[in-house]
């Protein structure tokens, strides 16, 4: 992390004070312990416990006590509660101030910013692609986002500065950042992570209770993600609904495609599948060497 | 590990001297560096990585050469060479030598093992569930097996001491035993290892290229099990055909109940589904602190 991003925003405010909003949090003063973060929540616990993690520096039940001086709002409730927070803030905030998000969806997220805020508003869609299964604040980490990759969604409407500001704030936190539509972004996460997600929720849910003793670090591995928060996933799958409908039904024809391998018996297909998928994996997934942020299980 | 394995095997066949047989060849010399571990490959570059990382002692590309002398014979090959080796070794063993193997399906094999050695006879199918996506002798380790679950599938006219000893085997290597009917086995690995591979391989190619960059940990982890060897996993899908089919299909239900409460937008279900599988996982395998045995991704 570098300190460029000094100056940029004084005041800054995050809505949720969970895992990813209080990692935004303790990133943002670690790069200038001057920035004033203020967190906004539901749950006096939460601010409670966001307080005594570092996390921000005021606690607000009601965000309107808060948002007119902010230069900067993000976004880092389960993305169901954004159109409420947007259209409370919206009449309240100064005009120079970003707003942004960190919600796993993009294109119902981004609709909704441009509806509230006008096209050319102050909205921009980001999705920091950093996380983990634990939920709250004490699992918040300053470098949660370094060498994690950010997806900017814009619009065709959306200033250049804005998206230059963005891209800058999620730089300074030690992230890639790429450009990609509301649409693309969501039909990429719906198969690289909202299917995968319920994937290994439904494996976790097939064995008996005789079997699961049976299962070793592949089961583990490939039900990690069904740990995570399961209502931020139903927004997800609320409001990715299309695209997840879509990567679902792709996925299940593949799915019927080795089946009949299997059926049949053609070991040659089944290991031509098996090898185009290690191939690829190795290739592209499995030479990545970012850290990983979750607990060791 | 405890030493008071020695003296029950002097000296080790290992058929296979990849991963798992090397592995075994290193665990049983450093229970006792005494016995004689003879590693049996079809070719001879791979009995050379084997000689040179120490897994085994002599090396063979006949298995006629050593087997006679064996008190212990252990098939470590993808599955599909079983028989053919098991017929090769059964008119030259000594008839107190143990057989046993490390194969992921038992149904067929533990079939076939009686057909050619008789009900009653020296086979016993074992199945350790430890190893890795990566291949060969030199990724063998002494410890792969020390902490993890083997199950020993017995039939009815399996002999209690012989169930006895190969409990006593794999107990001696660091191994938690539970004895399985091979049918047992196959329905359980089915749904929590063979089918989490053939989901993990068609994920990873669903993405298309552009698409593939947006992946985080996630994917990465739900996609590790999709490097392994695509040799050995086709043998495992030709031979649990009928276990891993009925698993299929009770997944592919699941997967279509699923794919209506996203169609319904039903986010009661959703949430609750995902609420399920997140308890049952935290309650049972995310407890699981079993070193993991893969190399850091």
């Amino acid at each position: 992390m570098s300190n460029v991003n000094k100056g940029q925003f004084k005041h800054v405010t995050i809505i949720g004070v969970g895992l990813l909003g209080g990692s935004v949090g303790l990133a943002v003063k670690s790069l200038d312990p001057s920035v004033q973060v203020a967190g906004v929540g539901r749950r006096q616990s939460s601010l409670d416990a966001a307080l005594k993690a570092g996390t921000i520096d005021t606690a607000h039940l009601d965000v309107a006590e808060v948002v007119a001086k902010s230069d900067l709002v993000i976004l880092a409730t389960p993305v169901g509660a954004f159109e409420k927070h947007l259209k409370t803030i919206a009449p309240l905030l100064r005009k120079s101030a970003l707003v942004t998000d960190v919600g796993s969806t993009k294109a119902a997220v981004v609709r909704i910013g441009e509806r509230i805020f006008g096209k050319g508003g102050q909205f921009v869609g980001s999705h920091p692609m950093a996380g983990s299964e634990n939920k709250g604040p004490s699992f918040a980490r300053a470098d949660l986002f370094a060498g994690a990759t950010c997806v900017i969604t814009p619009t065709a409407s959306t200033p250049a500065r804005l998206i230059k500001r963005s891209e800058k704030f999620w730089g300074d936190l030690g992230m890639n950042t790429l450009q990609m539509s509301p649409a693309a972004h969501d039909r990429a996460t719906a198969q690289v992570s909202h299917l995968p997600h319920a994937l290994a929720s439904l494996l976790m849910l097939l064995p008996g209770n005789s079997e699961l003793p049976v299962a070793a670090t592949g089961f583990r591995d490939a039900t990690r993600i069904a740990s995570g928060d399961p209502e931020m996933w139903r927004d997800i799958f609320i409001t990715n609904r299309k695209a997840i409908l879509a990567a679902l039904d792709k996925f299940d024809d593949a799915l019927v495609d080795f089946r009949d391998m299997i059926e049949l018996g053609d070991a040659k297909a089944i290991e031509k599948m098996l090898a185009k998928a290690k191939n690829r994996r190795d290739a592209t997934i499995a030479g990545r060497r970012k850290k990983s942020h979750h607990t060791a299980e």
